[in-house]
């Protein structure tokens, strides 16, 4: 694929364009010298594990910049990283009109997104994933931040991009478990709104980043989630909305969380939790047995776990379940499927049927 | 005064009211007890030299709700503190629909402000402020914010509280200091936009919290405030606008800055920035020295300083200004009078009339 597409986010404050396909290098560049031009200071933040790939992908376009490199993984989304970010933004003399480029996973972006949301109070940033959970799902809609000891993105901001960049060929540089972790977003984008991508990847799985249909995958799931940031951009629907976004999350962030960050990559993480939502929409009365199949079934073609590889405590999870975001007055709110490809919000579940569903996928009390 | 008045703030999101007078516990009590009946969790962060205040105020009202005591000072606004103030908000359990009450002056203001604009992305907060200066400046306009070495207030979000209660009774419990340094936003609002309040202030200084005019005068300032705040509520104009309400502080930041954050209250800095701002003003054309005089003559009046207590080195306090978030594209703006009682924004000054001013109010080379 050499085409380039455009998908383009609209929010209430402003629009920006994912630009999506090989050999992005060029017209980067042609943004960045005109942000030059008009005075703007520019800073890339990276991902320690991008970094090897960036030269193959943008050449030195982007060597001129003060850089700061972040450490991969969860455990960069802290405080303490924060606070070293926005050292860095200080030092590297950025005032109002200054742009954060942040290039690498969802951490970088979370991360950089959260510095240049509060670097007085809002400067803009530019996102350039390079994985695939980036690239479908964190780097658009402007949800940024970090993590506490409490929970995870317990802390941030919404702060939308001025432009995504998605150059394909970053995806050739993943490690296999990174590029397979990020295919459990994909899956749950079908799940959730499009029971034609699911049935796409249930038959034939993705397995490499040469599948030639990866280009046209990516834009479809960008599309998904920019109609939903749009619908209802920071979360606020009554029922439904954005929160559609966390199927299988309520579920995947306490197996983060009592797992400890950093055990499971966060896409294996919501594999299991897709899992669980699944069981959990079977029970309620929503899907069939034999669509629960269906769904383990497609994420074991995808090589994504589905099942706890070591046991965790069930009260340690319905415990970290609690104090979860999407918790109100209380209530833990699920996500289900009400047929594969259509989800909605469900106000609390009986603990009881809660504690079994964790049973179901391998967590013991 | 047992009146009790409202001035309303009008922001894009939102609408609030400010509410001002004595005895403003049972209204404030009706509010609370509406937000917990239809499940809000509250809690409080209450300063820790407002604490011994808040029983002859508010008697026991507040003492039910989870609480966490913030130090006194400019020291407080860091991101150390902040992470605190988080883990706080978890370990109390608040999830989206939890409120903060921030009681205390400007620091409690802008560091729970900013701890409720990024827990779960923002949750609602009042202001309670305790201080003259987050009466009638920081608690009004939704900025909020902490300090990083490089600078004061260099991370922050907008985030507006849902109504703020000023309750005169709490000036009676401040420390002489505390309560002069506060006048200086006071007669700052005469210099940039009102010349009555300035000849008022001019004319018969406020002497002790036991002045009667004091609460017409509180909610003049809150209605000047409010007035700038709807026109410009994220300092986005190109000229004038918000940024009118920094008169005096690129100068006072900076000796907050170089003398150590703690050294000078911030109204005492303001003080300073004030009468560097005022010569700044009749060094370029605008005002007369009869009016720096007079402006001099004002801000002694009211007993805050006007001149550095020691020597600060003019390079160092430069190279502050130019840390300063009113810096763009690597311009220092200023905020000037065109005449007392109207302010205007420039771009850039000479580097060495800046340093001469520096000069007039006790700065060495």
């Amino acid at each position: 694929m050499s085409l380039i597409n455009t998908v383009t986010v609209e929010t209430a404050g402003s629009s920006y364009p994912i630009r999506i396909g090989n050999g992005l290098r060029r017209e980067l560049l042609v943004q960045l010298e005109e942000l030059e031009a008009k005075g703007s200071k520019l800073v890339t933040l990276i991902d320690e594990g991008a970094q090897t790939a960036i030269p193959s992908v943008f050449e030195d376009s982007l060597s001129r910049f003060p850089s700061l490199i972040i450490p991969s993984g969860e455990k960069s989304k802290s405080l303490e990283r924060y606070g070293r970010v926005l050292d860095f933004l200080a030092s590297a003399n950025l005032d109002r009109g200054g742009v954060v480029l942040a290039i690498g996973g969802g951490v970088v972006g979370d991360l950089g997104g959260f510095a240049a949301a509060t670097y007085m109070r809002g400067i803009r940033f530019i996102q350039i994933p390079t994985t695939i959970v980036s690239m479908v799902d964190s780097s658009i809609g402007g949800k940024t931040g970090i993590n506490i000891a409490a929970g995870k993105n317990l802390v941030g901001s919404f702060h939308q991009p001025i432009a995504v960049y998605i150059d394909i060929d970053f995806l050739h540089t993943l490690p296999e478990r990174e590029f397979i972790s990020g295919l459990a977003e994909i899956i749950k984008h079908g799940m959730l709104a499009d029971r034609k991508l699911f049935d796409l990847l249930a038959e034939t799985p993705i397995e490499n980043s040469r599948d030639d249909r990866l280009g046209d995958i990516i834009k479809w799931n960008c599309e998904i989630k920019a109609a939903v940031v749009k619908a209802d951009e920071k979360e606020l629907a009554g029922s439904g909305g954005r929160a559609l976004l966390n199927l299988g999350h309520t579920f995947g962030h306490a197996i983060e969380n009592v797992a400890g960050y950093g055990e499971y990559l966060h896409g294996e993480a919501i594999g299991i939790g897709l899992v669980a939502a699944s069981h959990l929409s079977q029970r309620l009365g929503f899907i069939e047995s034999a669509d629960v199949g269906l769904a383990i079934s497609a994420i074991e073609g995808l090589r994504l776990p589905t099942h706890l590889r070591n046991p965790l405590r069930i009260d340690d999870l319905y415990q970290a379940m609690t104090r979860d975001k999407k918790v109100k007055a209380g209530v833990i709110r699920f996500v289900v499927m009400k047929s594969i490809g259509q989800a909605a919000t469900i106000e609390s579940a009986d603990a009881e049927l809660v504690r079994e569903i964790w049973r179901t996928v391998g967590a013991i009390d």
